[in-house]
């Protein structure tokens, strides 16, 4: 029997979206009425397509754009040899980075991208889903967080976009306003009861920490002792301010998020602090791991596979995290179905899944998949059993959002901007409290 | 498109075979006139093959025995499920480990062996080679060294057993005494010419440092300086010893293998000289790690596949290395072409190679592939194309092989037991010079 040829990649198919957002506040500022996200479809020589999607930033399509001839040609198979090429081409290039949960180094985002495409390739190709190229499912339901934002009133229409078309259950909760403590436990109770969450973690670093540690209690109050809370300052406090609060919130937290800026500060509150610490801000590559491991700056690091270089990086950051007694979760970004499905094959996969993973899904409307929006049961998303990732790109709801896109005029992700629309002379502050 | 079913683990067929292996000493004595392997066979549901090879060793093969039960049904592609399953039941349980360098954990010995005959499957039922279920191919060739032995005349005929049927070549050099360093030398010389190796590995740990010193100065004069030249004490020198020769010897090795025992030694020994340490001693598993890292025990790592849980976990290994800026070489004990083809098809997945391999695969003269013996081409393998490991079961040479070993009577390697056929009252000591 002789090896089959190819697939190689014939085509790669770069479009960027805007999806509606609700005006989600955090550390950063304010999300824009629309989150930026851009799809890669990738197709082989054969006509197999393959689709991934990653956040949306004018540099990393340009990048894309750039690495569609450098990959041309290529076995999907051999994913080594892409990222030697991508890094060749964009090893050393980066975008800001480190001020913002958002991690711009161009070639993790690219090799992401492309990555993930193949995988979907290789799994059709194979018969086979993604969890299986993965080393094969751990579990068959991968169980999801609750995800609160301090919030405005309304769904996206805030600020002139669109309105959620369904607002019914959920996203009524959805158009409210979730500004302090009673806001908070609200948004919580219409998230669980529409979608079974059984974690809660708000994204805080946007009001000063007694107001938000506050907030945490009163969902301690709301729920009891048996849904594991957390809490993500992003970084915004400073190591007094989060040993303080990290002591009083000793008795409530499943894990402190970011706390602190920094890898060193992060070390120091770890110490003083029983609570485990996460992390998606200190430790965000493969570069920071070293000096993690050396000065011990979290317990636990929150991977995101666009952001750490796809599925299979994602699984050796699991072997690092197993070898050095570090617990491993997932980070989200603002996203639709296809991010979705990665994050539930990579969660599947997973040797251990002791933290229910973050994910924005729930936040928005919009969907670009042909099967519809994923539905939670119990707070978990079944693994899709298809091959590859087991979604198809909705063509026409491509070329909706993609118009959004042109029509939005935004080309990358500016909370800050946002912010200062609603708070004139709002300026982002690393450390603020 | 619906995934398919399976495919299922259906029979496992473990066979202990004993393989005609010289007289060849190292630090724990003499290799017995036979080195034992297992070769592991799983054949699934649907008839598929897959096989792998281990070291031998009776304790192995009860265990290999046992989860045949666990395994049965398992789905080929689910590594996770499979390795879960074994450690469950196997996790814990250790043979002596530590003293010799072959090291008896039994979880990662058996599993690499389910793993590879697994992978083997993944690449037949997928119609790709192992190395594109590793990522793909980096390189089309995979370099080895010359693995140089101190030994006594014979080629396994010495000591009552069988005589190599291929005395011919380098086989007549198999034949030679190596016991000083002309004799080295000599060796270095009919096995590069036969092979076209380009880098030389000394087996030390058999005399006193001075002599084993001597012939890789030998070496360096007979070689020029374009050969990278290394030395393997195993372990058996002190500190100061390690510290004085390295220090000698640093205009001419690559780098200087497990001068001592113990991480700390090793860590001690590297601050001291120059050359880059390597081991397969010191750090020998994933739960060795951080301690190396903390101290810095060594700059390379010598893998092996048989002993750190497969080839997807030794891609792990190579994560591991790549973040924390160590180098990745391998390791060999006496085997066979499953084992050759498996370390081929991960040395070519690997994402950096900087150093040839080390194989004792010139050593031997049996084979159980139906091919016949690989070829070196300028000391290199090329890397097989056709679907799975690119090796299938000679079923006539497995049969003999058995039955060598029904009728050798060894159950487990042990050089020093051997050692005192020749010196009687040898004893190994894990410190010497």
């Amino acid at each position: 029997m002789q090896p089959k040829a190819g697939p190689r990649i014939s085509q790669i198919h770069i479009t960027p979206i805007a999806i509606v957002d609700p005006p989600l506040l955090n550390a950063a500022g304010l999300h824009a009425p629309y989150a930026l996200r851009t799809v890669v479809e990738l197709v082989t020589d054969d006509g197999i397509s393959g689709i991934s999607e990653i956040p949306g930033n004018r540099d990393i399509d340009e990048a894309l754009a750039i690495a569609k001839d450098l990959l041309t040609g290529l076995d999907v198979f051999n994913l080594n040899e892409i990222r030697q090429v991508l890094s060749a081409r964009f090893g050393t290039e980066t975008i800001k980075r480190g001020e913002t949960p958002w991690d711009q180094r161009k070639l993790v985002h690219i090799f992401s991208a492309i990555e993930v495409a193949c995988m979907d390739i290789i799994g059709k190709v194979t018969g086979r889903p993604v969890v299986d190229l993965l080393g094969g499912k751990m579990r068959d339901r991968v169980p999801f967080s609750a995800y609160l934002f301090y919030k405005y009133e309304g769904a996206g229409g805030k600020l002139g976009f669109g309105i959620d078309p369904d607002a019914t259950g959920w996203a009524s909760a959805r158009q409210a306003a979730a500004l302090d403590p009673a806001g908070v436990v609200a948004q919580a109770k219409a998230m669980c009861a529409e979608f079974g969450f059984q974690s809660i973690k708000l994204k805080g670093g946007v009001f000063e920490p007694r107001q938000e540690v506050d907030a945490m209690f009163a969902l301690r109050e709301a729920f009891g002792p048996d849904v594991p809370l957390r809490v993500d300052p992003n970084a915004l406090w400073k190591v007094e301010t989060a040993i303080q609060y990290g002591k009083e919130m000793e008795p409530i937290l499943e894990y402190l998020e970011d706390p602190v800026r920094g890898q060193e500060n992060m070390a120091e509150v770890r110490k003083a602090v029983k609570t485990p610490l996460a992390t998606n801000m200190c430790t965000t590559s493969f570069e920071d791991i070293p000096n993690s491991i050396r000065i011990g700056s979290e317990d636990i690091i929150l991977s995101d596979h666009h952001f750490w270089g796809g599925l299979r990086s994602s699984m050796t950051l699991a072997g690092i995290c197993e070898t050095f007694g570090r617990g491993l979760s997932m980070h989200s970004n603002s996203h639709l179905g296809i991010s979705l499905a990665a994050m539930v094959h990579l969660g599947a996969a997973l040797p251990q899944l002791p933290y229910a993973l973050d994910t924005h899904y729930p936040w928005q409307s919009d969907e670009i998949i042909t099967q519809g929006r994923f539905q939670f049961e119990d707070g978990a998303v079944v693994v899709p059993s298809e091959p590859g990732l087991g979604v198809e790109l909705d063509r026409q709801a491509l070329a909706t959002l993609h118009q959004n896109y042109l029509d939005c005029g935004l080309t990358k992700r500016d909370d800050e901007v946002e912010m200062q629309k609603v708070q004139p002379g709002w300026t982002f502050q690393s450390v603020r409290w």
